[in-house]
């Protein structure tokens, strides 16, 4: 499937030199829908490639399954274009020894609080989701260490460099500092789903002593995910929003946004960040 | 309320000079239940302010209304925090004249196609959705001023000068380059809605002769709310995915990406992007 970039004319207009038209490559976008057990549970856009791994760690991500071996199968369904050809767009997951989750469970995930929604509800319904804590992750991790995964994010991107329009979530190891997984999207939250997937299948949940980072921006979805997988440290490019550093404070998450050159902002348990002794 | 930023204390670090404790300002996130007489609709994370707007906004592009009429109240419900303090995080919205919408409408919207999803269907289905046309708009847009909208939706951004964390959506006149209204929010989407809402408002949907203008990408989502709100031309900073620029050229919505200095990239309809003559 050839359908993580695909091309399109295009006109590249220049005050100065004019307009022309080119032929450009663009980021795919096609919706995916998330069956289990074959009852629809979501859809979601995404950029077409590790679809499986999105779905499952999708269902991490909502609580719905810890271990690998709670994924019996994921198949695509006969979902066919007008031209007869299957479109791969909707995914079938079989459970094995988990519940079925509730239809509903995208919007009553946030509606738990029956006297309104604020903040702390929502913080406290996804601690009570969570099968792991983080607050006792024990790893200490090198801010110069840590400073290096902006860029080794970037020259991994392959798809963003020919058309500039992808997010990417990375797995690294705190210790080491070693890329185990990096997937790209046009959403965020699903190339931290692929990776997720990715470390279910691998039997590696909960992810303790590893670092998400992502490009862009840290919202309160993201920290829902990487609490959900077990990781301690979220760090960002961009800025975190406040329910995002709020749900890091309360779960034990290290958050880091602004992570540029040689600096960094750490919203939340900066205790597990080293600074380099300079000798 | 004083929501749409909040302060925190952060720990900077730069591998040079140290880590020190300092306070910071970050882009509230706040939960929001969206409910139509009373039944919960959807809740999405948005920074708060303009509430009202967003909450119309977003049924403007779900189909669910089209003119100021249609929405006879909208109102904050009673949720409140531990102290007893309302959120202003539930808002209930009383329709008039209109059918209230399916609760499963947000995922019914892409699910329509029987042959499961491709992004065909996905564009069949907003159209059909659409209550307005906007192939047939005869704006002209001059190159030259829709090169300045970029500056001046940054200039405008007050909320991002102080948390970097904001993203932002403004409608301007496409003729005059007037700029119509701005709004920001943690979600992309959010503000767009926003920007629908208060044009439903003020009764001036569809919004003929106009452009969106949004911080970042360009989505298949955001390329639906503009034609569900009757607005011809999309230009973003950044990149669009491909479902975006499908859905641009299918319904007529001149699509401008990558709107950087002097230069853009026009993606669909670009006959209503006029250069300058030099003479």
């Amino acid at each position: 499937m050839q359908r993580i970039a695909v091309r399109r004319r295009v006109t590249r207009i220049d005050l100065d030199s004019g307009a022309r038209r080119v032929e450009d490559v663009l980021a795919a976008e096609e919706p995916l829908e998330i069956r289990v057990g074959g009852r629809s549970l979501a859809v979601t856009m995404r950029t077409p490639g590790h679809d499986v791994e999105l779905a499952t760690g999708f269902l991490v991500s909502e609580g719905v399954v810890t271990a690998a071996e709670h994924v019996a199968a994921a198949r695509y369904c006969a979902g066919t274009t007008d031209e007869g050809l299957n479109t791969y767009n909707v995914l079938d997951v079989t459970l094995r020894d988990v519940p079925a989750p509730d239809p509903s469970l995208e919007r009553s995930f946030y509606t738990t609080s029956s006297c309104g929604l604020c903040g702390k509800a929502s913080i406290d319904a996804v601690r009570t989701h969570s099968h792991w804590t983080v607050d006792d992750d024990g790893l200490v991790l090198r801010a110069d260490l840590l400073a290096t995964f902006p860029d080794r994010l970037r020259e991994h991107q392959e798809v963003f460099a020919t058309t500039g329009g992808l997010h990417a979530a990375a797995l690294f190891d705190g210790a080491t500092g070693e890329l185990l997984v990096l997937r790209e999207d046009v959403g965020r939250h699903n190339a931290v789903d692929k990776v997720v997937g990715w470390a279910l299948t691998g039997g590696r949940l909960p992810l303790r002593g590893t670092v998400l980072m992502v490009s862009g921006r840290a919202s309160f979805e993201l920290t829902q995910k990487a609490l959900m997988a077990g990781i301690p440290v979220l760090a960002a490019v961009s800025a975190p929003s406040s329910l995002a550093a709020d749900l890091a404070h309360e779960a034990g998450i290290t958050l880091v946004g602004f992570l540029r050159g040689s600096s960094m902002v750490v919203y939340s348990r900066p205790e597990r960040v080293a600074l380099p002794v300079h000798v």
